[in-house]
């Protein structure tokens, strides 16, 4: 008899076969959702008093839902400790622990744990399949991606060096030393360009113009290697 | 005799293989352009009166045109109501309708109905052909695409919410929220850089790098989903 | 004997077989590089006089050497009326002419008219040969490049159109009319971004977002077209 | 009993089979990054005196070991004058050189000749296999590549005369001469857009406008190669 209901609560929570199953599937993945606006709604400033009280509730109302929910799976697993120490087991704790934990200690420190709520983001992917073909495309492309990230950072390296002796003096603030130098290497070399930092001197500029046309392989590369794998992938 | 007419008419409105079809379709898009142009120079500020009013005078001839057109169309269709309901046939009527509609109401009104004027434009697609290798390479790739937009989301949200911890202190105005946070994120991962907002500190500055390393995805992933489709499409 | 120094002026002129051919063409597209950094120079401001006057003599050198190239060119041509007529013998006709056309008029229409001299550049094109890989990968695609182009400008069309009602009331300087806002439309959906235009209202900054992630397709649309006319090309 | 140690110590030092082998590989890359580390360091204003002084030690012992390194590798080596003038050889002697050189002169040229320590970092290269991918696919669109270039030269330079001609006069300080023009063209086509000069006239905007469309290119054609070449490649 409680063999039953545990395996009626099984069918639940780990498939989604069942129109039971799905519908708890579509309940706690809207649940998520809410949980993460609750969360960005709270930091607004100048927050309407009663209703930051709401939003409160709302937060011990979804704790609590998630708690259930994985104290269900952790009972209804085959293997309990396997399901706790797999990678959605591991966020469905990290999901809810930060409430806990802040219970115990001052408001101030709310702010910090509370980021790994976001995890529970991550508990959609559970529900989606096409992410493997994206692994395996990366997963052909990894030894080019490794050897494309040590190329990009030797260039961002150097156009860090090369434009700390043209610009540095000139500009102490915004290029003082190399680290400094990397803010505008990884702005530039992007194509963000914010516009806080900028070479202003001659040779800073052709430094710049150099390094900005060899660095069109930043984009272009990693953009090429992925074409190039989904291409090989789906043929 | 009058099913005749009917007959030719509905050649020349609904075919473009005869000479007189072939000229009703390019003067109803030269129409279309001259109208949307109308609309563009409207908004200029400090328009010369006399050339405003002449301005005017074009639109209820154009708006009459289309109207004689939109009638025709549903009269020589062998089915109105499929026509009406159809996809061209819903465009045509919204981009005549709001003209109607702002006669009866006060002036200020007339301001946001006329934006679907707009829609004339897709008429134009109706003389295209080649949309439809497009709209086959976009399903091929359609499960990708979700499984890209849902991952775009996650980086944009977890762009947001870790500036906003390292920046919402020191920039209140720009980093005041997690909402405000996503514009610096969208504008920041897309790559386009306004400069409006950037980070200052060194915290901030720091988690960019990482996020615009990680982001380069957010360009390079649509772009080989298109080229392998396409590759795939054409060979 | 007439006709054999013709011979060899023709195979000095329009082959680089010869080592007479091959030296004479390098010293013509040098003397195009050496003339178009002429034409750099003389636009700087504060130029000492007297190297402004010598590069003064140095155009007059440039432009006697390309006219007796291009009579020499149409004299030994097979059928000159062709030649003159052709691609390339416009351009050097164009590359020459406004020095003499300027020598009439005066001194202020000099700078308009040189504009065209930038047409010499054009010449070099006639040594490369792998322009043609490039003319037939374009030629693959241009049906797909109309579509895209007329998308593009849809989108363009339509951004503007969104963020003139979002943002003319507040900036009325930079998003004043339609025509305003397609400058901010280009420099955002290329995701250059300057930063002299950008949306500072809140219905604004929301249009912004969906447009930039639409308008992803700005970039990746035409480079997966390429990628992919490319790959089918060389396999 | 000499050549036996000479043979041991070439196994170690050429290469990583064995453990010790390994372990020498695995130390001089740790080094080198300690070495860079240290360098970035160095240039950081307001250091602590005693901590500056640690570095200063750490580079004479970092310098040492590479001196040792470079010397056991000419020692070891078959033929060492051909080591000596390899590509490695030479940057593993430019590496340590600046250092002694520096010695001898006044200290504010050290600044300038370190800057050749960076090619510490190609030693990395050595390390490394997949790189050789990378440069067959780069050979294979080598002519495609040297024909974008030209085109992309000629890009810039049409860019730099046209908007010289529509914001010379208006914007003299930004776009005083083609060379300052050629700035501005660089930073608008790699998309960068600091926003330190952009174009302000009607003109200057709608060349800005066609350059850009036309300039979609500068992205799309270098990854549509690097993506073609890497899909052949791989098949």
């Amino acid at each position: 008899m409680a063999s039953s209901i545990r395996q009626t609560v099984k069918q639940i929570v780990e498939t989604s076969d069942t129109w039971a199953g799905k519908t708890f599937d579509i309940f706690i993945q809207l649940l998520i959702f809410a949980s993460l606006a609750d969360f960005c709604t709270r930091t607004l400033p100048n927050l309407d008093p009663s209703l930051r009280s709401g939003l409160q509730v709302f937060e011990v109302v979804a704790v609590t839902i998630f708690t259930i929910e994985y104290s269900l799976r952790v009972a209804v697993a085959d293997r309990p400790h396997r399901y706790m120490f797999s990678f959605y087991g591991l966020i469905d704790l990290v999901a809810i622990l930060p409430f806990y934990v802040s219970l115990g200690i001052d408001l101030r420190a709310l702010r910090a744990v509370r980021f790994f709520r976001l995890f529970q983001m991550f508990k959609l992917m559970r529900y989606s399949n096409a992410v493997k073909r994206y692994m395996r495309a990366l997963r052909d492309i990894r030894e080019e991606l490794i050897v494309f990230t040590f190329w990009a950072f030797m260039v961002l390296f150097f156009a860090s060096v090369g434009i700390y002796y043209f610009e540095g003096d000139s500009q102490p603030e915004a290029f003082g030393s190399i680290f400094h130098c990397m803010w505008w290497a990884i702005v530039t070399l992007t194509t963000v360009g914010y516009g806080d930092v900028y070479p202003v001197t001659v040779g800073g500029k052709l430094f710049t113009a150099v390094i900005l046309l060899v660095g069109l392989g930043f984009v272009a590369v990693p953009t090429g290697l992925f074409a190039s794998a989904l291409t090989k992938e789906s043929s």
